[in-house]
């Protein structure tokens, strides 16, 4: 596991209780506001259904550590078939599209088998030493949740935002990010040798380890997000029209899939309206752009005559600025650090089988849990992805 | 309107109103077993979730009559784009696959939908008198629920008997009908002029009407359907890899859907198991066959050195066997009876669009609602079709 | 093969010698034009390339006649797997979207096997006695290059007509066919008992076999076809943009393909032109309308408020009106007449596994070799095929 | 164009003609032994006709050269979009899966228009200064040209390897490179700040500038490509049937195409035989393996337990052991080098609209003209990619 996680020795059994507790309360409440519907459809291929997200990461702490647990029995024998994403060391898996397909086993069985494995947990960890070498695979466990959290609120705010009816999440829901600096504003960084990779105690995922040496130009990186009023001068300009600042692939998907604005955003009787969690409202200007691709982002970033950060210089200057507003796209694509190698077994399957034709995306969103992003972490999606809260910072 | 439906002036008022309650009832007793869940999905482009089969009939009498009612307002104004199915002429339709995306309206909203549909049309309907001109439409929209009743139960069927966990609708549930005859037994009919054609009172469809005249040719139909026995004579003889007994568009469908034997059937550990209402049964050899698509029932048909009969066959010799147990395929392409005409308006797309690309079904099912079918009706599905209560009947 | 095609038996050799020489020759004088580039290609899925057409219409005299011939050796035993079309029971074909991929055998080496086989075929025919067996099997063969003919032409005029170059096939050659009747006539035909299907001496397919009785209503057919500017007011009424006059399936046809007029027809600068092998020429509105589908067919029908004729009302007034100048669509489904009967083997597969899914059309066209139809003959294809020469009789 | 190519001033006039008209024949002679029916043939979509190359490669010269000749007229203004590619900015583009649909520009027609330009373009180089600034587009259409010709061959290669009779290009054309040296054999390469990117004099393309410095640890990289013996071990010890090895998306790929050995590979009679350039033959195990996908490659040496190189390793290692044997897929994603520009106009489409999910190969392959790659030269192709000779190189 060394080369999976990092380890995280010291933290005290009641710490690890309490942390075990929170997070999975967590992913509940985040669907407190769901009808029974909600939480079984699957309307696009890259969604899952909410109640598939909560199957799913009980089915982790069922599979890698309950079944070493002696005397456990498996809540269903067949949960492993429905729940199972894309580990194929551990058994034949659900099509993916086919995931919106199946009414059973139905909200009530999710929530008794979530029940029935937080029971059975708890009383096993609370029996565990403070040297229990399947701490790490806990703690992968409830890193794995929080990064379904994420994924369960973004699918969610899919569901009912492609729903003809466009019903609100939570209507006090605010998405909304104030702009409060300089635009203006670019932050230089010296060329030179500088580290990158995770160091230090505390949690972190393989992807981010083997701290390496990496030499860099000198460039200057904008202290603030783009904002919807940028965003919408490159629409008025003609941007999704003109293919000379696209890649030739996000031509074809600007063309094909008819893209004409970011995410959720509809021109309503000359109005730009966008879809937050809050339901449908006018699109603030002064707010964050999110929800665009790759593709927009690098295009946008071409039309201002600048380019996106590598992650690399990312990593480096974000000690300087304030990230974590919004997952920023990088120009980097997704590839080990020197060093890398797969864990064995079904733990290896985690990150590295993804190191092709993605893009890496740093910071954080709204959407994320508090406390699992940091610095060096390694978010990843396909160039085409915008259904994740992502938006854009220009370097030049 | 007189082309749509045969006129029935003289049924009393109050038997309306408890033909009406019957008819809406029934459908959602057929429901009473499901989960919520159950109500949302679509695991085929064909099938239509639960939720939406309740929210259309519904839609029809609100659409149809209610509209007409002085001061009547709508339920809700954006159900007519949820609900609406092909009337083109009634507004833009939902993509049909898109069905299943939709969480919203939830199952509580439709059925309050029903209700006040309901409650509408009675308080309406109490104030007709039997000269009514709306009576017409208001047994269509009644036919229409019935046809819907009998998708309703066959899509309930597809959505258990397509999850891993083969969940029986009700374990009551006896789908089997018992072999009762003389397998060997045929009827034969001579050549001569016949009739076709809906005669007589009561409600018919406009692809019913316009009696008249056909010259058959004499022949001999088999005074029983076709058993689960016969058929896995076929399948042991290699039908499904010979395809010398295949329409050319049969055989590819055979070859490019991997098809092996009728739906719901599974060779488990060497055994034949069919997926019924009432759960995973063992597949009783006496059963008559069922969930055929035309294409098998024409490949077992040559390979028996028979063939199927046409609908005006079975129209005239109908009146000699039991029929009603199983819908038929018939040799007949859906097209047009002498004289047929469109109705005016949106009701003028309920037949006519249909007649390309379509066999003739007759007969009826366990799943038809009692009183729906008739001799002369003339039900029609593509000749993949297999998931509606299909089997054989053969002609010598 | 009785039941394949009817016998012919009085042919006398010298007779059969030159029609084999005449109907070979013909096929390679309709390429005579071409250049070798044209051979080859294959822009739809449902053309062929010309010289598969040359080769598989040689494939079929030695597969099916030479091969019983004492001595003979294949040309190349791989021809089998290139020129086989759809004959499942001779070897595994060729998927039919690869026929233009094959730049292999070239049209030189398909010249050669022509030759190789005329000379074989034609020692052969030499020493046949008047009683021949084979006799039944060489006219089929020669029917089939006759359809071929057909093919070829109409595969040519999609080649060059679908090339950004719009070459011509032959300057001189003039598809034009004046209209020069009266548009309003229409001959009646009294209801009663008609026969139906072939009768007579000469050749037939099994399709046309099995004469029967049909009872008739009666109806007014009209004694022209449907004009270039008929068609015309239909698309200028919206015809393209209603959904009214449509099948649903022709509506989704529409739609998707983006259909806005005939095939060939071109909107340049405001003047309506039409590909014709003569090259791009403006459309002449006096001239009888070709290049529609059943679907167009039917439409345009609907919206004059006629309809179109089946094939039994065709057969039985073609006597009266002047027929062969376009194929016509009828409402009639391609289904066996009463008593077919596929015949044993290969040839079995000629036309019965076709029968599903098909529109007959009746009549013939200037693509159609001299002799090569009859009132009796069925054509069919596809509703949605229009690159035949297919033109619309009205009945009202 | 100072940041798409580097200046090469101080050539000749009389050298740059002599290496026009040898790069302009060279094309030509590649095609010397095509019969026409090869020119024309697509049988894949990343496949271009032979004449299509011909053709393109022309347009090129006449487009951005000759178009700047007072007094030019064009050959034919309708090349312009047949013979375009992705070039967005210079007008419509043929869709490019249409290309195997056109007979027409004949292959004689590609010719006269080869002659045409060529004999324009000399007369005009003859007039021209060595200061001429329209010497680096020159320059860049015969870069162009040769980078065609490698695609040329191996589409050639493709069209015959596809063709169910494997008829060979050339006889006496030997793909077959033995191995002979130690396969054990590994280069050192110690940690440090290396320098990347072209730098001299001569042609390069933009995305070779931009000289910069990457910090490397140490690495050993195999002195020899990996061979068809090591690859069978592979095969044999089930590497295309278990996951374990491969990328997801490469897993995906294996499956849905059903992938089992390297491209052109055909196991007959339990023997290993491959298509090459001289025709079908059996598989030499000491020959260096080629036509295997990016996936394939990663696949192989995550089974060795080792990995493919980075570009930037490749480029500090190639100046130790001999390459230019086989294009060797590196794991670096295609982005541009620090300080990337794209050019002004039509030219600035050439290489950066395609960085992204692109892999680099580097090296070169017995298709690539003489002098046409250097270590600095940054290939790329999609990670599915297996018609160009793609090899493997191995690091630990």
């Amino acid at each position: 596991m060394g080369s999976v996680l990092n380890l995280m020795n010291h933290m005290e059994t009641t710490d690890l209780l309490n942390q075990f507790l929170a997070i999975r309360n967590r992913s509940e409440e985040l669907c407190a506001n769901l009808l029974t519907e909600d939480y079984v459809v699957q309307p696009a291929e890259f969604v899952s259904p909410p109640k598939w997200h909560l199957g799913h990461t009980t089915w982790f702490f069922e599979t890698f550590l309950l079944q070493q647990k002696p005397g456990y029995t498996l809540f269903d024998p067949q949960y492993n078939f429905v729940f199972n994403s894309y580990y194929e060391s551990v058994g034949a898996r659900v099509i993916r599209t086919d995931r919106g397909n199946l009414s059973r086993p139905s909200v009530a069985d999710v929530y008794a088998y979530r029940k029935h494995v937080d029971v059975c947990m708890f009383d096993w960890l609370d029996q565990w030493s403070a040297q229990e070498p399947l701490r790490d695979l806990l703690l992968l466990g409830l890193q794995h949740e929080q990064q379904h959290q994420e994924l369960l609120l973004t699918d969610i705010k899919y569901i009912l935002g492609h729903n003809p009816l466009f019903p609100p999440y939570d209507l006090a829901y605010k998405e909304k990010e104030d702009f409060s600096g300089s635009a203006s504003a670019f932050i230089h960084v010296q060329e030179g040798l500088y580290e990158i990779g995770f160091t230090g105690e505390g949690f972190c995922y393989d992807n981010e380890q083997g701290r390496h040496q990496v030499w860099l130009n000198g460039f200057d990186m904008a202290a603030q997000l783009v904002t919807n009023a940028e965003y919408l001068e490159f629409i008025e300009a003609g941007g999704y029209r003109d293919f000379t600042h696209w890649h030739a692939e996000g031509w074809d998907w600007v063309r094909k899939e008819g893209i004409q604005a970011p995410l959720y955003w509809h021109e309503i009787e000359g109005k730009w309206m966008t879809y937050t969690l809050g339901g449908l409202r006018h699109l603030d200007p002064n707010s964050l752009l999110c929800h665009v691709s790759f593709y927009e982002a690098a295009a946008f970033a071409s039309w201002k005559g600048m380019r996106l950060p590598t992650e690399q210089e990312w990593e480096v200057a974000a000690g300087i600025f304030d990230w974590g507003r919004r997952w920023e796209w990088t120009n980097s694509a997704y590839l080990p650090y020197p060093g890398f190698r797969k864990a064995e077994g079904a733990i290896g399957e985690y990150n590295g089988k993804f190191m092709v034709n993605q893009m890496v995306l740093r910071g954080a969103s709204d959407a994320t849990p508090a406390g699992h992003s940091r610095m060096t972490y390694r978010n990843f999606f396909h160039a085409s992805t915008r259904w994740q809260y992502t938006g854009i910072r220009l370097v030049k």
